[in-house]
């Protein structure tokens, strides 16, 4: 039985998983779900998909499963993933976990609250946030990526050296979010647009496609 | 070369892992690290102890490690861990991957935020909180809190079923940070309430002797 994926490409974890599964020639069924719409609070996706009630969710026959780490965690055991993605050698899957770890109360947080504040929110209720929300979204925002840039990026191509992992997809979903918000880290810190364009070349046709739909709507709203 | 651990009790990651490595019988020596102090904060630590200038962490030879979800992973696969604690079987193992990432963003950060806000500040800088910031913070820990309850809690006497694992001692030691703070969760949630005492019977002594610290605290205050 097929490996069944529900994602909707505004969520970063579903990016990251649509990428990996991509580019490891992994096969699956993709059901879209709408999150702006609210499909993933109905009863019905509740009892026929997940309780969690958000997404990425994975149904390997009736095993249910969520959490982007927990998932990719998941497939690297039980499907054919290369090894550089997440490796089996004990202290490189720890530095991978380390990694994992700690970007939820750091770059996750920070990076989603930003994007929540300066285009989430706005999108769906046509209200503006205030400069003093923004702000101080923006300097936790900034505290986060200079921490990336110390602690994790170094002189190889990507953070854990010269072979990409599931870390450097998992961080550049997260790190491409702002600037829909209107803050590029690009900007301001050099060696992280360096190796997001390193991830980015590494992980095409699949980045560019899961990041479309996020491109279109900040089109249109720049053009409106 | 004995694994070398450093911790403070006031941190909830630390307290689990303490917790575990005590029943688990895994050799380690323990190095304490005062927080409150900012002794982390030291060029000293950051280059004798950790980059990341934080707890817990664990030196096992020349390998530092931070992060408790990844140290317990790196301990289950280097260490002789008992099954149950976090367990081979690929799909058992997925269903506590799934609480330990669940966690970072709901019961972590809110029962975090509000412990900072109604134990940790006050005793650090005398200040206490506004009845706005402290109901805010509250309202998001039940929010987390009922989720826990109706997401993880079921008819066993721990999360995943009769036997205890290492979601169980990651969980109770965060849910006992709010009452410092003046909120006991014990007193709205029946179900957690059994579960925490079952916890606790299977985790002491060493339950009772990592929270000693925050008891003896929380007292001194009460009498003061």
């Amino acid at each position: 039985m097929v490996l069944k994926f529900y994602y909707d490409f505004i969520s970063q974890p579903c990016r990251s998983l649509y990428i990996l599964l991509k580019l490891t020639n992994t096969p699956f069924q993709a059901y879209p779900v709408n999150l702006l719409k609210g499909e993933q609070l109905s009863e019905d996706f509740k009892e026929k998909c997940s309780k969690f009630q958000k997404v990425p969710v994975i149904h390997d026959g009736n095993f249910r499963l969520t959490e982007s780490v927990s998932i990719l965690r998941y497939l690297a055991r039980e499907y054919s993933i290369d090894d550089h993605w997440y490796p089996k050698e004990s202290k490189e899957q720890a530095r991978i976990d380390e990694f994992l770890e700690w970007q939820h109360l750091n770059l996750r947080l920070n990076c989603l609250t930003f994007f929540r504040t300066t285009w989430i929110l706005p999108l769906k209720t046509g209200v503006h946030p205030t400069e003093e929300k923004v702000s101080g979204d923006k300097k936790a925002l900034l505290k986060s990526l200079t921490d990336f840039d110390q602690l994790f990026l170094g002189d190889g191509l990507f953070i854990h050296g010269n072979q990409i992992s599931y870390s450097d997809i998992h961080a550049a979903c997260e790190i491409e979010q702002p600037k829909f918000g209107g803050y590029d880290p690009r900007e301001d810190y050099p060696r992280i647009k360096s190796w997001l364009d390193n991830v980015e070349k590494a992980c095409n046709p699949y980045y560019a496609e899961a990041h479309e739909f996020l491109n279109k709507v900040a089109k249109e709203i720049e053009d409106t």
